[in-house]
């Protein structure tokens, strides 16, 4: 194939584009506040998470985030978002739960925890909620999950919330906006590199 | 079951779980710059890649920006990474293909975005590059895939590597350390929800 059949098709193919990505923009017109959850085995979930509260930041808006499980060690993300005061940032979470091996006492500090995102989700003064590692605590049924059904059907109608966390249950799928799972293709850490400041910690 | 053999079950998987952490922990102890993709078709690659940004700039890393593919807004993330010294910001793409339409002049502009990118991975004193829709210009081979794996073999030692968009290459994820799929389980704007700022924008 030519040069010049190459550039022809192209331009042919993105035409067709142009036309199906411009319908699509037209029917999408409703405003309001989305339910993003990210799931899945794969990294990124809280990375995304707290993507969009960079991008939010960039439009100067309010967030609140609660962080259900605490790694062991201090995460980047914490000491780069604390400096904000746009940002209301809560680690609620006593490291991951095969590490305190105490089911009352992972009961109890989730609990604290959603106490505080309900705090969030009944205020309109904040635009995004980031709800990080809350799949965990429901998975593990540290929360009833009936609790944050409600309370997501009765939140500001512009406020944003993300989920992250493995494990997202049905009935959270069910009523979010966006839904992407992370697959891992491969990682890192199978094949003996310790987790990294600015990727994994 | 009662709630003392529940908390029982519960701790003896945890403690089993632990194990098994604590282990992988300890064999995975090599210290190394590592290349991250995000790829597939579902929400939260940039966003995923924004966050490794702001997780590198939380422990005081230098890193180096570019979008390959710039949206036809003006995005949340870009005015937000603008205001940091630590980081440097490029922009080189000019609207996705569909909206230019124009072979030559999409080569010519991916060719630029590489010229930048390049520069970054020859550089010791960048920490992390993102490279942001990378994976489109080489699926539409306005790259040549070779040159990239070069550069990204050559690259200093400790240099973090993120690299998003759909369709990624498989001669890149061959040489990727982590890889993770976004797959679309649902998405807001085919339920007539239009890019949300804070979300997508």
């Amino acid at each position: 194939m030519s040069e010049d059949d190459r550039s022809q098709r192209h331009n042919q193919r993105m035409q067709r584009q142009k036309k199906l990505v411009d319908e699509r923009i037209a029917e999408a017109s409703t405003e309001k506040g989305v339910v993003v959850v990210h799931t899945g085995n794969g990294k990124g979930k809280s990375t995304a998470g707290f993507g969009m509260l960079a991008r939010a930041l960039g439009h100067g808006m309010q967030a609140g985030v609660v962080q259900f499980i605490k790694g062991s060690f201090s995460t980047g993300e914490e000491a780069f978002f604390r400096r904000f005061p746009e940002v209301s940032y809560h680690v609620m979470g006593e490291g991951y739960t095969w590490d305190t091996q105490n089911l009352e006492q992972d009961i109890a500090t989730a609990g604290k925890a959603w106490d505080q995102a309900r705090q969030f989700l009944e205020d309109p003064s904040v635009d995004l909620v980031v709800l990080d590692e809350l799949n965990i605590a429901l998975k593990f049924k540290y929360i009833p999950v009936q609790e944050v059904l409600d309370a997501l059907s009765k939140r500001p109608k512009m406020q944003h919330v993300v989920i992250t966390g493995r494990g997202a249950l049905q009935e959270l799928i069910d009523v979010a906006d966006t839904v992407s799972e992370h697959r891992e293709i491969k990682h890192a850490f199978h094949a003996g590199i310790t987790a990294q400041k600015g990727v994994e910690l």
